[in-house]
């Protein structure tokens, strides 16, 4: 592991996007959310997607500077065509608008295609809650898209099934809280993140019974079968009652990918995306919303937790969405990031062939 | 267990609604959503529920031939108030009106409060579908209501916490499909409903790790101790990412409680709603959608099962959400649905009491 402050991984990405032919302000936008994922310990959406980034617009799959395009629209909705934009970019400009509508007329939701990687889907929930909105969103995640056929397997396969064929499809709620801190909720609907099955590949620790199948639709513990070929699979989340993560992960799929027009399932792209954001005014007056939503954070916070437990993040206390986040956030701002070695020299190496110097950013 | 033929039960519920005092269509669409419960085999939601609804008639929680009042609207929302009308009538009418804000506007979103048990969410998503729009529902299921202190504990704990402090808080959604048959996803976002704890308690089966806790905070494995004094509490579904669950049982409170002002977490009554309709034209034209999600479903079911997999409805093959109930109704209707014999000695005794002739109706 590399330490690296913060405020100089971010000048390192944005110096490599505007080298890149990035206009500043998208490279600053990209490289704000991409660092902002790794403080709140979200690697697999962090700097590490930097080179890929790169690599699609150098091949033209991003396009820095395209703008949206509005293909239909009324007061609370609209269809937009992303035009292959940097993703972080439309899904910002895409937010914005669903923002604009539900300020107007109580709701704005809006469908994209065409729409590259927009990372976490956090970023766009909390541009809601700034605004004391409730915002939604869903991204279905393919592995079809321009100039590849359509994949003949996805990465999260259906309840019982034996091969992949959705994928990581996350969800995300923002909520604005009073004196609490918001409940910002954000999570895919396969039971692993992929970033974490690379982690027991790496580290050669054994997969936990539930969590993935091999390319021959065997259940697993070996992480490498994910990345066999034919590749493996997680299964949606739930544990015992998987049908429901399934069930959540099909209509991330259609949300996203059905309604844009952009493509479900086998033939899903990039990252079909529904937003919505929901104007909490138009219902009740905001800051009685809010002391509610204090209440409920209160109530839950508010019990000691059960005999033996420690939560996924190492807490022994009951969170909320968000929290753990947040702490890592405070943590890792004053500490600096924490990047693994190989994607440090990645990160050196595509700065270094923009001519840029990693020491002097 | 008894095998009474569906469209007798159904009968015989209405004698009893129209004897408590409900117009004679809320006493057909109560019957007619209620029997459709054990047809889909949803005992928990289904005729069970006669009695108590009748008794709440009579206390006067429930106010037959009560209209619902918009509190506050516009062309895309509604803040109703369901002036404590018969759920399933409350619930019909706001869908009614999402889908007609749907149909003007491109999305109707209507919260309620003040609104008695609607029972299953899927019946008012189907009414969408029926209209060529997605629905979308949430409810919260709170102990506290009018005449009653607020609660001190809730059915569900939140993620590590050691007594309930929500609700089963499902969430509901309906998606048209072409030749395919509809996506009706309608779950509870607890691990288990609460009739699986009663059936466990009456056969004196073990619940598995991971279900409940008993009234002091500890994992129990007996069903017994979650009617126990304290009450004990379901866990949030997810295995071991449960925080999954948690953070949408979250969100469906906020969602159904907060909205609508009839109260979250420990407050919760009885069923605050939020209902979405949303029109599907004003993304795509409604043949290509739903083409799409004919594709989606045959992505799904086109693969082979897994090694060793039976579902939990006792399936060997994948299904989508619908599936289970569409197969469960088309036995029942030609068997008739089985009725457990207390809850049969219930509704004889409950329409003997109003005079009725069980045999004769």
């Amino acid at each position: 592991m590399v330490v690296i402050a913060a405020d100089r991984l971010e000048r390192l990405c944005l110096a490599a996007f505007k080298a890149a032919g990035c206009p500043t302000s998208e490279a600053e936008l990209a490289s704000k959310f991409l660092v902002l994922a790794n403080l709140r310990g979200h690697d697999s959406h962090g700097v590490q997607r930097v080179p890929a980034y790169i690599q699609s617009i150098k091949s033209g799959t991003i396009k820095p500077g395209a703008q949206i395009s509005i293909v239909k629209e009324s007061p609370s909705t609209a269809l937009v065509d992303g035009n292959w934009g940097l993703g972080q970019a439309t899904a910002k400009r895409c937010m914005e608008l669903a923002i604009e509508k539900a300020s107007k007329h109580g709701v704005g939701i809006v469908s994209v295609f065409n729409c590259n990687h927009i990372g976490r889907l956090a970023d766009y929930a909390e541009m809601a809650i700034k605004k004391d909105m409730l915002g939604f969103l869903t991204v279905n995640v393919g592995l079809s898209g321009p100039g590849r056929p359509i994949s003949d397997r996805g990465t999260v396969a259906p309840y019982g099934g034996g091969k992949g064929v959705l994928g990581t499809n996350p969800l995300c709620y923002g909520i604005p809280a009073g004196r609490e801190q918001p409940i910002i909720f954000d999570m895919a609907t396969s039971i692993w993140p992929i970033g974490k099955v690379q982690v027991a590949r790496a580290r050669g620790t054994r997969v936990p019974d539930g969590v993935m199948l091999d390319g021959s639709g065997k259940p697993t513990n070996n992480a490498a079968d994910f990345f066999g070929t034919p590749r493996g699979a997680l299964l949606p989340f739930g544990g015992m009652v998987a049908y429901k993560g399934y069930g959540l992960a099909l209509v991330v799929d259609i949300l996203s990918g059905a309604l844009s027009g952009f493509g479900t399932g086998l033939r899903a792209h990039t990252n079909g995306t529904f937003m919505m954001a929901l104007n909490i005014s138009y219902f009740q007056p905001i800051e009685e919303f809010k002391a509610e939503v204090d209440r409920l954070i209160k109530d839950c916070k508010g019990i000691p937790i059960y005999e033996g437990f420690v939560g996924i993040h190492g807490e022994k206390e009951v969170l909320v969405p968000g929290d753990p986040e947040r702490m890592l956030e405070e943590k890792y701002r004053k500490e600096g990031v924490y990047v693994d070695e190989p994607t440090w020299d990645q990160l050196i190496s595509t700065a270094k062939s923009f001519g840029i110097d990693p020491d002097k950013v």
